[in-house]
C-alpha cells in the first residue's frame, strides 16, 4: 500500500476518511499475500483484529479518542505477554498462561486501542542476532529472492518482516544487543532501542534483565517518533507530545572510527559514507571519534556477556527441563555460563558500567554518534546452518549494535541504501542514556535528507514474490 | 545531659533558648569524658564542629533556617564520604580522596547545616554484625563493665556508642543485614533500616550494592521520625513533614513465630514478651504469624549471600592488593566468594526477590510484624576473639535483622529492656517496602507505651565509668 505516516493515518481515522476496519483489512490482505513465504508470525490473530477494528470504528464514530495508536495495526514480538495469545518466546513449548499477562507497554498499546495483529517470530529467548529458529523456521528476508532466501535479522526476526509485509504499521520488539536494530536494518525499516530502564520490561520474557530493553520498529523515523511519543509518558512531558526535526545546520556528528568499520562489506561502507556526505552537504559537521573501552566491552560480549549466565539462571529457576531442548546455537551459549564465576559476572557488570560512563565524555564534543548499523549483509539462510559459520555471522551482525547496550545508551537505525545483494543497509545514530526525544529529533532531520525508507529503497520489498 | 527531643532542641535553637555552640560544646565534653574507653570515633572533628556551630549561631540569630537538622551534632559512619574527612571504611588504609565526596544523604545533612562531629568506627567494609575491628580496636559497649567489656554490635559499631556517649544526637549508619539495628539494640538506641533503593547509596563505600541501605540511629523513635522527615523528600510529600503516632487501638501486630525465637536468651525473650503484653493491654491485637521462605533465604545468607561475591568484586576492581590485609574474619568470607558461580549468584538473587515478594502476603492480615531484634546478648569482647566463636555469634547477631534485608523490606528497632547482663535488648518492627512513614507512625505509638529509651533503661549507660 502507498506509504502514509502514522500521523496522517491517525488524522484520517479521526476524520473518517479511512476506517480502522479498512486499515486492518489491508493488513490482513498483505499478510495473506506473503506470509506463507515470509513467515513473520508465530501467532496470527487477523480475525480478532478485524472484530476489534469494527469496535474501534464505532468508538471513533461516536467521537471517542483513546490515544495516538487507536486503530493502528501493530505486531508484537512473541516475548511480550498479550492476553489471550500464546507465548512461546521462540521455544518449542507454550509458556504457562501467567506469561500472557500484559506488561506496561502492551497495556499502554491496547489501552489506546492499538490493534494487535499477532505475535511475531523471535530467535529462541531472543538470544541471537541472525534471526534463525529451528523450532519454527526462520522468517525470510523480503529483499532476498525465493531461490536464495536470506535471514531477516534477529532476534526480533518477524518484527521487521511484518512491517515490510504490510501486516503491521508498528512492531514491538526487544533489544538486548541489537535485536530491534538488526532486523530493521536488514529489512529496510527503522528501529529505536530505548535506554535500559526507561521502559519497564515487566510482562516480557527476559533474556538478560541487566540489558534487556523494549524497542520499536516502524517504516520511517517519523513514525518512530509518533509511536514513541504515544508510548512514553516522560517524553510527553518533555516535548508536549510532538518531537520535531532538529535542523542539520550546526549538528555535530561524531563518526565512530574504531571497531565499527572492521571487516565491513564495501557496499555497506559506501552507503554509510554517502549518507554522511549528504548530511555534511546539508550543514552537519562531521568529526571522527574513537570510543574508549570498546575492546574491553566487546571482549566481555564475546564470552557470553551477562546474557549467558542470566538466561541460564532464568531457565534453571523456571524451566530446567527445557535446557536440553534449546536451539543448539542458543544452548551452547547457555551452557557456556557454567564456567562463569560470580566474581567474573560482577566484574563484567562493573566494567560495563564504568566503561559506558567513561565513554560518555565523547558527547562533550558531538551531539550524536553514527556508525553502520550492521557491517555485513543479511546472510543466506543456507550459510548459517552450521555452528562455526553461524557464530561468526552472529558476532558480526551484533557487534556494532551491542556496543550501545553494553554502554547503557540509546540508539536508532534508519536505512542508508541497498547493498550488493540488494539487501537494505542501516545507519545507526547513537545518543547518551535517556536522550530518546533528542535522538529522534536529530534522526528526523537526518531522514529528511537521507530519505524515507519507502522512497529511498525503491520497489516493494515483496516484488520477488509478486513479480 | 537530660534528654530533649530533636524537635524540642530544634525549637530551642530557633528561639535562642540554647545555642548550637552550647549543644556542640556539650557533645565535645561528652566525647572527652568517655571516648578513651569507648572508642566510638575513627576521626573526631570536634574543633571544626565548634567553629561551624558558631557560624550556625550567627545564621540563626539573623533569622535563617536551613532545615530541621540545622545545628544538630551528628556522627557519620566511616563508610560515608564527608568532604575533608578521611575515609577508611574500617580498613587499615585511607581511601583515595575521591571517596570523601559527599553523596546525597550527607549533602542533605550538611545542606541543612547539621554538624558532623566525626566519623564513627565500623567493621571492616561493614561486613559483620558483632562490631569488632582488628585494625582500630572495637568500640566498647557503654552498658558493659570496664572489667568485662562487651561489643557494641556492628557493623555501625561506633554509631550507637556515639549516641549513648552523648557526642551526637543523630548517627548515620548503613544496614546490609542489620548494621544499624544491631548496634542500636546493643547500646539502647533506636534505628531505622530503610528500604533498599529508597535513599541512594552514592557516596558510601559499598559492601553489597544489592542490599546496602543507608540508615539512621537516634535515642528515641520520636527523634528517628524527626530525622527521617528531615532527610526524606518523599515522606515530606506524603506526610507534609510530620509523622504522628498511630493509635495502638486496632493495630494488628503479627508476632513472627518461626526462626526468630530459636536459641534466644531467656531474658531477651521475656523483655520481648513483656513489651508485647503491654501493647496488647493498650489495644493492639496480637497474632502469631509464620513467615514463609525464611529457611531458604537464611541458607543463602549463611553461605555468604550476595555480599561475599559483591565485596570481592569491588575489591578486585579497586583494591586487589588489600585482600590479604583484611580482618581475617572478613577475609574468610571474601575468599569464600571464589567458590560461587555466576549461576549460583543469580539463583540467590532470584530466590531473595521471589521469597520477599511471596512473603509480603502476611501483610494482608497484619499491619506490622515484630520480633526480638537480636536474640543474644552483646558478647564479651574476649568471647569473639577466635574464629569459630566469632562466626557463631555473628550469625546469631545478624539472623533476625538480616531477614528484613533479604526480603527487601524496612524495619526499625527500639529498646525493650535490659537483659541478664544488663545490656539493652531490642524490639524489631517490620513493614513492607517503602512504608517507612507508616512504620515510624506505628513505632511512635509503640514507644508511647513501651517507654522511651532514656526513661526505660534507667541510669546512664556510662555509669560504669562515671560511678
Amino acid at each position: 500500500m502507498k506509504h502514509h505516516s502514522l500521523a496522517q493515518i491517525g488524522d484520517d481515522l479521526r476524520r473518517r476518511k479511512i476506517s480502522a476496519s479498512a486499515l486492518v483489512s489491508q493488513a490482513i490482505a498483505s499478510f495473506e499475500n506473503s506470509e506463507p513465504e515470509l513467515r513473520a508470525y508465530k501467532h496470527w490473530a487477523g480475525s480478532q483484529a478485524l472484530q476489534q477494528a469494527g469496535a474501534v470504528d464505532v468508538l471513533l464514530s461516536s467521537g471517542q479518542d483513546h490515544g495516538p495508536l487507536m486503530g493502528m495495526p501493530v505486531s508484537v514480538k512473541d516475548l511480550y505477554g498479550v492476553p489471550g495469545m500464546p507465548v512461546h518466546a521462540g521455544t518449542d513449548t507454550r509458556f504457562p498462561e501467567s506469561w500472557e499477562r500484559a506488561g506496561p507497554l502492551v497495556r499502554s498499546l491496547t489501552g489506546q486501542l492499538g490493534i494487535v495483529m499477532g505475535k511475531t517470530h523471535t530467535v529462541e529467548f531472543a538470544f541471537g542476532g541472525i534471526g534463525t529458529n529451528p523450532h519454527w523456521g526462520a522468517p525470510v528476508n523480503p529483499w532476498s529472492s525465493k531461490e536464495a532466501p536470506r535471514v531477516s535479522g534477529g532476534s526480533s526476526s518477524g518484527a521487521g518482516v511484518s512491517l515490510a509485509q504490510g501486516s503491521a504499521l508498528l512492531a514491538l520488539g526487544t533489544d538486548t544487543a541489537g535485536s530491534v536494530r538488526i532486523p530493521a536494518a536488514f529489512t529496510g525499516q527503522c528501529a529505536l532501542k530505548t535506554t535500559h530502564g526507561r521502559w519497564p520490561a515487566d510482562g516480557i520474557v527476559p533474556l538478560s534483565p541487566s540489558l534487556d530493553t523494549p524497542g520499536l520498529l516502524c517504516r520511517t523515523v517519523e513514525d518512530l517518533a509518533y509511536a514513541f511519543s504515544a508510548l512514553d509518558i516522560q517524553a510527553n512531558n518533555e516535548t508536549n507530545g510532538a518531537i520535531t526535526p532538529r535542523p542539520l545546520a550546526g549538528l555535530r556528528i561524531g563518526v565512530v572510527e574504531n571497531v565499527v568499520w572492521d571487516g565491513i562489506d564495501p557496499e555497506i561502507a559506501a552507503n554509510t559514507e554517502a549518507a554522511l556526505a549528504t548530511l555534511e552537504r546539508n550543514g552537519a559537521s562531521l568529526s571522527k571519534v574513537s570510543l574508549n573501552g570498546l575492546d574491553a566491552v566487546l571482549e566481555i560480549f564475546r564470552h557470553g556477556g551477562l546474557a549467558a549466565p542470566e538466561l541460564r539462571s532464568f531457565m534453571d529457576l523456571n524451566f530446567p527441563d527445557r535446557i536440553g531442548r534449546l536451539d543448539p546455537m542458543v544452548r551452547a551459549r547457555v551452557e557456556q555460563a557454567d564456567e562463569v564465576s560470580a566474581i567474573e559476572y560482577l566484574r563484567r557488570r562493573n566494567v560495563l558500567r564504568t566503561s559506558g560512563h567513561a565513554a560518555l565524555k565523547v558527547f562533550e564534543h558531538v551531539d550524536v554518534l553514527v556508525s553502520p548499523t550492521v557491517p555485513i549483509s543479511a546472510p543466506l539462510l543456507s550459510d548459517v546452518a552450521e555452528g562455526d559459520a553461524y557464530r561468526a555471522a552472529n558476532m558480526m551482525a551484533l557487534r556494532n549494535t551491542a556496543i550501545v547496550n553494553l554502554f547503557g545508551w540509546c540508539a536508532l537505525t534508519l536505512p542508508s541504501g541497498l547493498d550488493g545483494n540488494g539487501i537494505p543497509s542501516g545507519l545507526q545514530l547513537i545518543a547518551p542514556p535517556m536522550r530518546e526525544p533528542q535522538l529522534l529529533a536529530m534522526a528526523l532531520g537526518v531522514e529528511n535528507v537521507v530519505g524515507k525508507a519507502p522512497e529511498l529503497l525503491g520497489p516493494s520489498p515483496l516484488c520477488w514474490r509478486r513479480c
